[in-house]
């Protein structure tokens, strides 16, 4: 498969020299004339020979790297033996570490750290175990569990593989709201067997965060451990998705002055996102939503062997409508997208009614392009940094967690997830709103802060809150 | 039960005040002349009738305390509504976070750290899955698991109160020797379900350290654990104790002048820790060991319900010696202890052979007092850090895990322990060595490394080290 590369980047090549064929200036100059730039050389090992150096180059991408490669290599006495990019050095030893909040300098923090001092606080929690919430890691720390078995768009590449998203996204944690978030990645796809052990590692973590594990097995596993943890779990993959769609699309209503509700809404490829955004999108007022997958709408009245199809095909499509997209795209007011590249076409979106709102969310290639369907759309939305109006997740996650964490809720309901949503959308103010600018940056600082407070006072609204709710209101919810 | 308190400490005593009563002069007179000293005082709130304010205050021990708060209640209008002192300080929100090794600052940096470039990480090591070794935490990343069962004195008192001393740990591991050490309690304590388990969370760790998982399950889970992983397993309540213990009497018997060969030793407490002591014993030459619990010795050619013991019965006691601690000590060389308070008698340790060496390791109460013992042993030592030749496991695991990261072994074998029981002796020099000093301080900053070093030397020679050995000897290890 391709992988997009990074952006322009340095590489380090690792170079063997034999000291009486290769001369250095010979080097230098293939990697120059194949368009890389030395930025500095370092002698790593030398002996009566052969000589080892690290040689740091600039370089475009990917392509660029393997021309640089076989232009050194062709050079007589010099082997290349290895090649470091900044992505692969960045990624040495893993990309978190688990620190000591306070050192221990002396036999007095041990002794508070540890033993004897430590004994104190278990029994306190021994007694009352709801202390563990404040006493414990369990207070800021969740857990970001996978299986590995559907990682980014990369397939079933198992738990190893896997560990390198999930240490990410506990690196956006932190840095985005403080949370700290450690990756468990699972050796096992078995569903029961990932219920019972997420379910026995609990008693760590203040919340549970599923992550790139594949459809249909990820909505038992996680309406499951919602029923049997009293901690909220999160798929990401699906809820953190449907928020931020739903936080770009009330936004793009806005703009075109439809009403959600009397939208009708198009929803491509029904599979753990595309049902989770559907369900957002009933839960914010839509009522016409039309699910297709590949063999076409998924029709009410229909039977399905997939049960979340049959869920789907019970509560969608009001007007039965039948036949592929192209089909039933006909007068619709919104496209949303989680299927594949090149699904839309320029055909389909004329087909739509006035003013098209079209979220084509495929990663990394979008159902549509936007330079493509830009002449036909008013809104546009995709999955990529690279265009305007990026629907990622990043805006979600930290927000909800810090929110969760800090009322100590027992569970993320709908209210909160909707709440999410609506406070993503209003970081974007009237006055910056427009077509090309419904969805804040993800390194805007006000998200997360406006996620939080949304989700804790709609936590405290559901009755999930766990936390006695401050008596002054000016008192921060994460006092203690 | 009475769990000691920690040195000379400070408590916040938050109070509620009534305006109209209360006058704050004589609550400042209560605490003085209850002998505490008040060093701050915080106005947390105020309204019309009532103010809360926290009162830091120097104590001596949590009976002082327990003084203080009853003269603090006894003023009219004041009503201590919280106490907390500096150990349950440090621990609001637990003692560790995770934290990322590089920030995310802007968009390239996100694209490195998360999608779109962490891919080519993921597919590299879904090839050739050894590279989580370098590429994700697992390189120096390990799990401090317990099932709460056995903790510290404690008892049985479950995951949730076990998790403070499994962070005290983890703290312990990083601060002394680097290693990133995550806690995991887990809600089960069903032998299969938690080596399960640890199997299946081990694609996010390099190694395994459990604790305080009570006897026998410990045996059964470690010995399936060490068999069916590739990462190294280590249970330190048993091999911990077991390596410094050994480490103190390596060099206990050079004070004295014997051949641990030669040695008649009485273990007394044959639990998960005493038979592990006596197989490092074993292991380390010795080949007369009495073991003893409270039925009296365990004697070779006896029958023995508990498998452990069987074990013990078959591979100990050369001499079929029978009869009570009192009885079979008689002529004994070394006495170790790892039972209960109070167990050994000072005529007891008359009747043992010239120049007695008791290891009375209790906690917190030794089998017999330093002060009680000391006019008839010739070296003394315990698992009290207020006497002389503390035998602490803090001096083994974390130079242990250090060296097993750094070579990538694949288990800690006999050897690799006996290594590191010698490399802790060795920081004691020739001319260090004395009866009060035969066992470096856990803050002897050398130990660390010359633990680390041991291991991996060892470790390659037991063929269990997986890191190439590094062709330069000049070349630190944990190169990469």
């Amino acid at each position: 498969m391709s992988i997009p590369s990074g952006a322009h980047t340095s590489i380090i090549l690792r170079l063997e020299l034999n000291k009486e064929i290769a001369v250095f200036g010979s080097i230098a100059t293939a990697i120059g004339d194949s368009g890389g730039d030395i930025v500095a050389i370092d002698v790593n090992r030398s002996d009566k020979t052969t000589t080892i150096r690290d040689i740091t180059v600039n370089v475009f991408d990917q392509k660029h790297v393997e021309l640089i490669v076989q232009a050194v290599n062709a050079i007589p006495g010099v082997k290349v033996i290895h090649v470091s990019d900044q992505t692969f050095l960045l990624h040495i030893g893993g990309k978190l570490e688990t620190t000591p909040k306070t050192p221990i300098k002396n036999r007095d923090d041990l002794s508070r750290v540890y033993t004897p001092g430590v004994a104190r606080i278990c029994m306190a929690i021994h007694e009352k175990p709801d202390r563990a919430h404040s006493l414990t890691i369990k207070r800021n720390t969740i857990a970001v569990v996978s299986d590995g078995s559907a990682v980014l768009g990369l397939g079933n590449i198992g738990p190893e593989a896997a560990m390198p998203v999930m240490e990410g996204k506990a690196v956006l944690f932190k840095q985005f709201a403080g949370v700290d978030a450690f990756p468990i990645c699972l050796n096992t796809q078995d569903t029961e067997e990932i219920i019972a052990i997420v379910k026995a590692i609990a008693p760590s973590f203040g919340g549970i965060n599923l992550e790139d594990i594949s459809s249909p097995r990820c909505f038992e596993i996680e309406q499951r451990l919602i029923e049997e943890l009293d901690i909220p779990v999160f798929h990401d993959d699906q809820h953190g998705t449907a928020v931020v769609l739903l936080a770009g699309l009330l936004n793009a209503v806005k703009i075109v002055g439809k009403q959600l509700s009397d939208c009708k809404v198009v929803v491509c490829g029904i599979g753990a996102a595309g049902i989770a955004c559907s369900k957002m999108l009933m839960a914010a007022g839509v009522r016409n939503i039309i699910g297709v997958d590949r063999a076409g709408a998924i029709v009410r009245g229909e039977v399905y062997s997939n049960p979340a199809w049959q869920w789907y095909a019970d509560h969608t499509n009001p007007d039965r409508l039948t036949g592929s997209l192209s089909e039933v795209i006909r007068g619709a007011d919104v496209f949303i997208g989680v299927s594949g590249p090149g699904v839309l076409k320029v055909e389909d979106i004329k087909k739509m009614a006035a003013d098209p709102i079209v979220f084509a969310m495929a990663n990394p290639t979008p159902e549509i392009l936007p330079e493509e369907a830009e002449p036909y759309v008013r809104v546009m939305a995709t999955g990529r940094s690279d265009y305007p109006n990026q629907i990622n997740n990043v805006l979600c996650f930290p927000g909800i967690f810090r929110g969760v964490l800090d009322c100590r809720a027992s569970r993320v309901t709908e209210e909160m997830k909707l709440a999410a949503a609506k406070a993503i959308a209003s970081v974007v103010s009237e006055e910056e709103l427009n077509e090309y600018y419904i969805i804040p940056s993800v390194f805007n600082a006000n998200v997360v802060e406006r996620v939080r407070e949304a989700v804790i006072q709609a936590a405290y609204d559901s009755g999930v809150a766990r936390k006695p709710q401050p008596t002054a209101s000016k008192q921060p919810v994460n006092q203690y």
